[in-house]
């Protein structure tokens, strides 16, 4: 059978241990003068996916979700999580330790403001918490009468005796023939940007900011080649890198040196100190920037100009070679989810597979490219009830075999040196009900309104986000996330600045690449997402146009299941443009498969409808 | 033939006397030791139209737009207004006195970082900023070492002899036939919004939600029937209402003061210091609120809260009464309408009507309804290339003879007791291009998608905004403004808090009417709109629905010009809601017109399109 090298399937249980560890950290504060303190799930540059050595939050409490906040107190703690982890928490948490509380609803701040005494001293790692969110938790600590003391080293890291050691990836250098734009070309660019904001220099706390302006990729964390580095660029003169040296082989080394000064991360704090004390205006990242850097650059008598990271901007924006890699990677990566379709079309019906075996065999094709560097997030595969479970993780525990009758939806990626992918697919398992069918046909015209939408120059994805939602709309449903994110060149799979969604304020530029992922959950029975990439393209020209038109074009290539689709709901356009999808999926994808997947594919892409 | 009566059509020329008046400003300002002052087109309560009393931009520059600002410095001058203006500021204004300066583009903060120098005094009537005003302003002065200074009296009502007294419109009452609610019920539901505020009193500023709350009308501007008056809602206790006792008669003084304290509108001030003595928080709206206000709450020890006006809201939100008032109005006013465009039909083709012809009529058949208490704004009438200006206000000079082939476009509305109407119009006189009816078409394509939306509660005006662009998009064509606006009932004809447009963040709820307003403009050529006031309501439930479902009842009841409609662009469901739309206008206002007027309207609500 198949076998998954990228994703583990454990049942963390640190539950039993945590009891105790809360009082280690009670006793450690105290032995500070510290009341209390708060541990985000975070590390030192907001990254999405952490170092085994940063994961403070799950050591301490138990809770694996990728999103949550506990406050410890001498009397009471208290874990905050979001609405897709309220029944996991309860799960994985000590009941008699954590008190559980809802991150959106009743944030840290709330807590903050009714639970502390006043003359509390709530200690934070200002390395884990970005300047306006430490802010935030300042204007509660005083409205309680309470402070908020900047508290180094991390309490934590005090008591965790044995912390895995913080991570050592190997720095690769991210090919021309990848990047498209050598990394001298890019920081010009970057400087031209320094210029506009008036700033000194720029600091660059996003790593995969740092990954794209030097043209390197590391291996610190999971699922998304990063390099845990930052760099600072001056305005004028020679940008600096900070890595850890055993990072970087030679070959690396020399060729970073041709760029930037490479320095040891220790000097990264004093260098930055220097800039404050030459007075410079120094610009961070409002997203990514720890309150620390803002502290040591004003302490040190300069100004941090927070805002928006200027790269941010440029990397969402694909040159050619990019977006050619891109195209590549998804006949490669589309090949695979073609030859995994068919296997589980051949295989689901015999009820003895099961969510787990899905996710394996999923990696296990796109392993045999050739190309894989790694799955580009763990796998969401769902059957049935689990398939309406929005952020899904397939655990030993909660795996399930698939029913013969039911929906199945999986969500994966794959990260490949030309790009980055990320697909989902909901498959019929046996004779789907009338219902699942109306309800997968309006996604799926939601998800075509999208991949067709045309747009002026300067439209933003909140202003085309509804046009996913309309048709469910219209039969009382909807979904509750954003119709897309953007997604990185063999970077992170979810970046900015750029989303299609509600709050999605930034102009939709050629070149960017973002999901279109309309879904519907019916919680405890199944759940349906239709995704593909899309990249941001001049649209055909039309006669008297007086503004310059955007449109998309898909880049994921996969059947989408004609089993679910209820044409009787689709619109002549809507089956035209799933009809010249699917001849496009067949035309890249069968030359690219085995004859026995070909003649699934053949019949997975036939026209739907008369004509 | 017909007489304008609520609408003047002169040429404003101030110009010839403005050298002289600057010259005195400047005197007057170096008598108070002042280096500048900066002049908004604003009164006390940020007014949309200004009594002549307030005209100070008008009578200091010549310029007679709807948004601007000067400042005056010793040697220079200069006028901001928007793209819409540009043309006409040059013509208004001495070009020897004023500089111009785009007001958007480079805002007077801009222009005063860059051109007031260090140590200079730029003196502001607080009177006539808002706090969020006055403090960009402030910052912009800080940044050149410059000083923005509080200014009172205004310097140029000291040097502006005949200025006009303050309008004294007699208050009446509005009674609860139309308001639905009585005033007592209303300041109840308020006074739980102070508490939900966590304010101990809230200062009405915006003298829409005083007429609101009070169930009282004025007459103090053109247009709205709006008294002049501010009022204190304390959290417990007896309301104060400001306004000056000559416009009280005494049956409408003595149902006030069955709610409230009338007092004169100088004892305002002091009043609002005591609630300062008295260590209060005082809620103060954002948008309306004079800068003054705060000074005068924050110098005496009370803590000012800026936010949104809570009555904002609630008066946004229609009752049945009001509901059932807006029906009966747009019914009596669609009849005039009806009246108008019939007669345009007979007369436009023979070449000789002007645009103020048409304004003219248009005000006499909504008078002949015997209930018409003011149009609800300056009629736009604009043939041909005058109807691409989209804010145009035809004056003697401008009046164009609409020729016996063009476009021509028609926006007005009327205030009713009942309700206030917006409607626009555009109609065909002899054979419209088929560029013409191609655009036209797509913007009732659009004009139908907000008109047929259905969206589930909580959904907010960006969220449908795009519905009324798609199809131009399509095209390479958008217009630059919003889709809609709030209308007030026997009130403002634009009123927050929601709106229908990229920045519209407030949800859409039941009872809210908004304008239904998509348009084209060819610079040069001709101007298309198509503008319907429309209800929230809830949608016809629908099986398996999730979420509680809005949609739009369209008041306004006129025919839509079928000589302009491409049907081969329009989509079944399109036709049919035109055809649905037109028999609805015949039945309801087929009874109400003449014999002659009902054969005209018999054609023109005809179906298109075979069915």
């Amino acid at each position: 059978m198949f076998e998954a090298q990228f994703q583990t399937f454990d049942d963390a249980d640190e539950r039993a241990a945590t009891a105790a560890r809360v009082e280690r950290l009670r006793a450690e504060l105290a032995r500070r003068g510290l009341t209390g303190f708060i541990v985000p799930r975070a590390d030192r540059q907001q990254n999405e996916y952490l170092p085994a050595s940063e994961e403070r939050l799950g050591w301490l409490t138990g809770f694996t979700g990728s999103a949550g906040v506990a406050i410890v107190l001498p009397e009471r703690a208290v874990i905050f999580v979001d609405g897709r982890y309220t029944l996991q928490v309860r799960d994985q948490i000590d009941g008699d330790v954590f008190e559980v509380a809802h991150l959106i609803e009743t944030p840290p701040e709330t807590w903050i403001e009714t639970s502390l005494s006043a003359g509390a001293k709530l200690g934070y790692d200002p390395w884990l918490h970005t300047t306006d969110a430490a802010e935030k938790l300042a204007k509660a600590c005083a409205a309680a009468g309470a402070a908020l003391v900047p508290t180094e080293p991390n309490p934590i890291d005090a008591i965790w005796t044995d912390r895995p050691a913080p991570p050592l990836g190997p720095v690769t250098l991210h090919e021309l023939r990848y990047a498209g734009e050598d990394s001298a070309a890019k920081l010009e660019r970057v400087r031209g940007e320094i210029a506009k904001l008036k700033a000194d220099a720029l600091v660059i706390s996003n790593p995969q900011s740092v990954a794209w302006a030097f043209n390197i990729r590391g291996a610190d964390v999971p699922h998304a080649p990063l390099p845990l580095a930052f760099a600072i660029v001056p305005r004028e003169g020679r940008p600096a890198l900070y890595v850890d040296g055993r990072k970087l082989g030679n070959t690396v080394r020399d060729a970073l040196e041709e760029l930037a000064d490479t320095r040891e991360p220790h000097i990264f704090a004093r260098d930055l100190a220097a800039y404050g004390g030459a007075k410079q205006s120094v610009r961070l990242d409002r997203a990514s920037a720890a309150d620390a850097l803002a502290k040591i650059m004003n302490q040190a008598g300069g100004k941090a100009q927070s805002g928006a990271d200027p790269i941010a901007l440029m990397k969402a924006v694909k040159n050619d070679t990019e977006i050619a890699g891109a195209r590549a990677a998804h006949a490669r990566d589309g090949a695979a989810v073609v030859r995994f379709l068919a296997w589980f079309d051949r295989e689901a019906p015999r009820g003895k597979l099961t969510e787990i075996d899905a996710v394996a065999a999923l990696e296990s094709f796109r392993r045999e490219t050739g190309r894989l560097k790694d799955i580009s997030f763990p796998t969401i595969s769902g059957a049935g009830p689990n398939g309406a479970i929005v952020h899904y993780r397939v655990t030993r525990k909660t795996n399930r075999v698939i029913a013969p009758v039911e929906l199945f939806l999986i969500d994966s990626g794959g990260q490949y040196e030309d790009g980055t992918t990320d697909i989902t697919r909901t498959i019929a398992v046996g004779e789907p009900s009338a219902e699942a069918r109306a309800r997968f046909t309006r996604v799926l015209k939601g998800h075509i309104a999208i991949a067709t939408a045309v747009f002026p120059e300067g439209t933003t994805g909140a202003q085309i986000d509804s046009f996913a939602r309309q048709s469910l709309w219209a039969a009382g449903l909807d979904f509750d996330h954003g119709t897309g994110h953007g997604v990185g060149s063999y970077l992170s799979v979810h970046e900015g600045p750029a989303s299609i969604s509600k709050r999605g304020a930034v102009a939709l530029k050629r070149g960017m690449i973002l999901s279109n992922e309309p879904g519907y959950y019916k919680a405890g029975a199944y759940g349906i997402r239709i995704e593909n990439l899309v990249l941001v393209i001049a649209a055909p020209p039309v006669t008297g146009a007086e503004k310059p038109l955007n449109t998309f074009e898909t880049l994921t290539l996969a059947p989408i299941d004609r089993r679910l689709i209820e044409l009787a709901l689709m619109t002549p356009e809507e089956i035209r443009w799933l009809n010249a999808y699917h001849a496009r999926v067949f035309e890249t994808i069968g030359p690219l498969v085995d004859a026995e997947t070909r003649a699934w594919l053949t019949a997975a892409t036939r026209p739907c409808g008369a004509h």
